[in-house]
């Protein structure tokens, strides 16, 4: 991609605005943690690893805005700014995770003078987004060996370097195995109601010049059916212990589709998406959006006023439904709380 | 519905303009047949009942036109008029039965003068507008024998008086269910690219007071797995004579969730939905649309100009996947083959 996803400075966080592509390039410009919410928010910028790392650097921006005031001044607001960036959207745990690396760096340095901490949660928010990319990368070598020399590729929602600080998860995959010289076909779902996939996956995808098939989300059967889909990647937005996924709403039907047409179906997401806190993918929040997602088209309403909605933005596929979870320490495979404690953090293979 | 679908006025056809639901209330007048076949093609008027209704109006239009002509100008545009009226759109074989009724009654009355033959082309297309709506109620009364007293009901797409001439067919079984004082509550599938789910299925069941609930045709299989759906029911385009069924996009899906999570499937269609002609599904022809449907929203694109878009209207469910067939002369159980062949036209049960 051509344009970065973020943009850090040392006062503010540039963002590509995904709400607007592809009609329009522009970054929304957040100059402090409050502006980073709304960014978070209202999907200027979304996919998991995208949210950690403008978190993290929301909680950079947190303490430049406090750099001036007393020491309790500092640490309440610095506090407070936690607790609402962790509240901004409840469902990507790469969100908490951005925000607890950058917590740890500020207590392990809070006797430092206040230029020397700044300076320090800057380097920690610009390594946040710097390995981000490279930790794509790596799970994109993993995850290029499951992908044939010729294939079919079925996908759902952005995964690309938008949903990323760069290169992508699922869309990395992809990109490594195109980068292989492999011959891939990529089916895009179109992921209403916010239309992730017509809108930032199409858009990457001809930018890099792989061919790809926009589909509505309810067209993926018949293609499953007719044999053009070899292989299902899709991200995720929060990982259990035992492997069962939170991701964009729509997965869970791919996974029932692919287990039916005995299709391979992967997971493609760094180790920062594992919440190892949660046994089983029943205590994963599924965050409910605005009705007017669905009922609205920008300021047009598209059903009747009146009528009842559900809009969950996730759902979650049971692990047992899961071929394999690609991160960049290699490809998990069943049984996938088993193979996910060995890659932990401090695990075996750390 | 207070608004009925269509009016049949002596020298035009009044079509409620179902592109701008929920928006307005319009009516679109039709004066001669090739208004008829742009009201099809732009989708003013859907649904396979609705499409051969009016499509037989037409036909009665064409020969209004042609009244005052030479018997050869008259029956060569008549054979004009059926053959352009046949190809508006391919799948729904409403449309060639409606137009294969008209051409019927033309034939027998060949000899009589030009104002009885109109006379009595007007009187069958008005037949067979009242018939449909008779039909769609002996559908209803069949079919609510399937839904429990208490039930979550999943549908897709418009199958209501909107798709009909009147009362509606998956539908029309729901409304027959709540008229005997069953506890319905229906999932409404959007249904993209068209939204006929959110615009007119949601329009018509919040005018029936019938409790429904909006949801992303990607989220269906996670009201399955929450055993919030009893009962799936949809409508049909075409039916093949062993009970392979074409019907909007996403029903191929839903079927095979269905079937997945143990949950009855029902087809409700008139028999003027099945094609005794075609042994299966595979020799139906499926329409596929202008890309425009999935890459726009009205004038706006909503995907990269340039990608590659595949976008068939519908798909084809198996006999083998479909719990029975809804019809007036009612449930048709599988073997669906065996049962659709018995109640045939000059079948056993005709």
């Amino acid at each position: 991609m051509k344009w970065p996803t973020m943009i850090l400075e040392e006062d503010c966080l540039k963002l590509i605005d995904q709400r607007q592509i592809p009609g329009e390039i522009n970054y929304y410009q957040a100059s402090d943690y409050q502006e980073v919410i709304f960014a978070i928010k209202e999907m200027v910028v979304r996919g998991a690893p995208a949210i950690g790392a403008a978190a993290a650097f929301g909680f950079y921006l947190a303490a430049l805005k406090l750099q001036d005031c007393s020491a309790e001044k500092f640490w309440e607001g610095m506090q407070n700014a936690r607790e609402e960036l962790a509240r901004a959207r409840p469902t990507a745990v790469n969100l908490l995770w951005g925000i607890k690396k950058m917590e740890r760096i500020l207590q392990e340095n809070r006797e430092l003078d206040r230029p020397q901490l700044l300076a320090i949660l800057l380097d920690e928010a610009r390594k946040i987004v710097d390995e981000d990319v490279e930790i794509n990368k790596k799970l994109g070598e993993w995850g290029q060996e499951i992908i044939p020399q010729k294939a079919g590729v079925l996908t759902h929602c952005n995964t690309g370097a938008l949903a990323t600080a760069g290169y992508g998860t699922a869309l990395g995959v992809i990109r490594s195995a195109q980068a292989r010289g492999k011959e891939i076909e990529v089916f895009v779902d179109e992921t209403r109601p916010r239309m992730q996939g017509a809108r930032l996956n199409a858009f990457e995808l001809l930018e890099e010049g792989i061919p790809a098939t926009l589909i509505v989300d309810s067209a993926a059967a018949v293609l499953m059916r007719a044999g053009k889909v070899d292989v299902v990647i899709v991200g995720a937005d929060r990982i259990a212990a035992n492997g069962d996924t939170a991701n964009k709403i729509g997965t869970f039907m791919l996974s029932q589709l692919a287990s039916r047409f005995q299709i391979p179906f992967y997971i493609a997401a760094p180790l920062s998406t594992v919440d190892y806190d949660l046994k089983t993918g029943e205590e994963i929040e599924i965050e409910e959006r605005d009705s007017r997602e669905i009922t609205h088209w920008e300021e047009k309403p598209i059903a009747p006023e009146g009528i009842t909605v559900y809009n969950p933005a996730f759902d979650v596929t049971p692990a047992a439904d899961i071929t394999g979870i690609i991160t960049e320490k290699g490809i998990v495979r069943p049984p996938l709380g088993e193979g996910l404690r060995r890659i932990a953090p401090g695990g075996d293979f750390s």
